[in-house]
């Protein structure tokens, strides 16, 4: 087994000198490893012994920074959340700014497809960057005159038509293609020849027409609230 | 290496009689013992030697029936697909079928989650209960007046929320926990705090109010689109 990689050139370690061999751990450096390992072997891929070998590392030096697959998958959508736009909270109408934040938030989730699956279930504690996101959230909806008791519905419903969106980006071009078996569907056929645009486009598309419904319906649901509620 | 199981007991294989020791291998046996390796091990776990021992047959023998795992996964699709509720289109109004067809697709696809990543980017060529889905979907929306050239940016949108809904459903209670943390989101702890259902009850509200306000935008959507175009 190898020696974990030095973090402090101390005295305890009085034959080192300089640069260590090998680069100290971080926090950023394991995220980023944990990224590319994901990237390339999908969420179950991404074992601790093979994020070790992506660092270069022994297994217990990696234990040194890190206790559980499950904390660096935690650091993994914090790193990602935080790349999320909620700027316009606090500066626009709730409406709007939901929607720079579902743009946001699509796009960085699409950039990093095999994490949807997983980051759709995992617990945001302990994610001071993911709290930070949905703290600015919560507090644009209820600036906006959303009930407190009605916030987390609409983040999550916000939140399950952007991931679901998500993924879509990356459903092949032909996805619709009913081969040899027109007869079966010959409607959606056409409509399927109908759509103007195609790949990434087609994914833009469908992603704006239902955000823009979605929010025009979510501003109605807050009027009736608001006139039933007083 | 075992012998593939016999199909029929025809005149090439005299030595067998009566009921084969192993059952005959079938679509439906397939597709069954597919979903019962993927819900166990997951979507990455699925291997045709997995399916083979699962089916405890030779692989041989399996790939006799199925040419590939995305052929496999085509049938596991389909099959699920094929317990969607589409009774409502061409008998209610477009917008009540697309709720009810919503509702029944959310619950078939968080019975199993490990699909959802898989079906969200998986063809429907060669899928005939997915086209004929599709198919009453395409005609109910064409039939209350929805442009061609639009009926398929509907279904993607409307199967986004739903997949990413069904991801939802999978969540654990303490999704949204701040923990130690809730200095960093007051507004937000206090907006879980003040949810009023807890579990599957929470995703079903969420899943609800998102639902219940795509569809009123998408009725908005329709109103816009054929006074324009007149």
């Amino acid at each position: 087994m190898e020696s974990p990689a030095p973090e402090v050139a101390g005295p305890a370690a009085p034959r080192r000198r300089g640069r260590p061999a090998r680069p100290v751990l971080s926090r950023g450096k394991i995220t980023t490893a944990a990224l590319a390992v994901i990237g390339r072997a999908g969420y179950d891929g991404l074992t601790m012994a093979a994020l070790a070998r992506e660092l270069e590392t022994a297994p217990s030096a990696l234990y040194n920074h890190v206790k559980s697959k499950d904390e660096v998958l935690n650091w993994v959508q914090d790193d990602v959340n935080d790349t999320i736009d909620t700027t316009a909270f606090g500066r626009d109408p709730w409406d709007l700014a939901l929607m720079r934040w579902a743009h946001s938030y699509r796009d960085a989730f699409a950039r990093h497809s095999p994490l949807i699956p997983v980051i759709a279930v995992l617990p945001i504690t302990g994610a001071p960057h993911s709290l930070a996101m949905y703290e600015r959230v919560a507090g644009g909806l209820a600036a906006g005159g959303w009930p407190e008791d009605m916030v987390v519905d609409v983040i999550v419903a916000v939140e399950s038509f952007v991931l679901g969106s998500a993924m879509d980006v990356a459903a092949p071009e032909w996805i619709f293609d009913v081969g040899d078996q027109r007869d079966l569907a010959p409607t959606f056929a056409d409509a399927v020849a109908a759509r103007p645009a195609r790949g990434p486009a087609a994914a833009d598309s469908a992603f704006s027409l239902g955000l823009n419904a979605l929010v025009a319906g979510l501003r109605g649901t807050l009027a009736a609230v608001r006139a039933t509620r007083g």
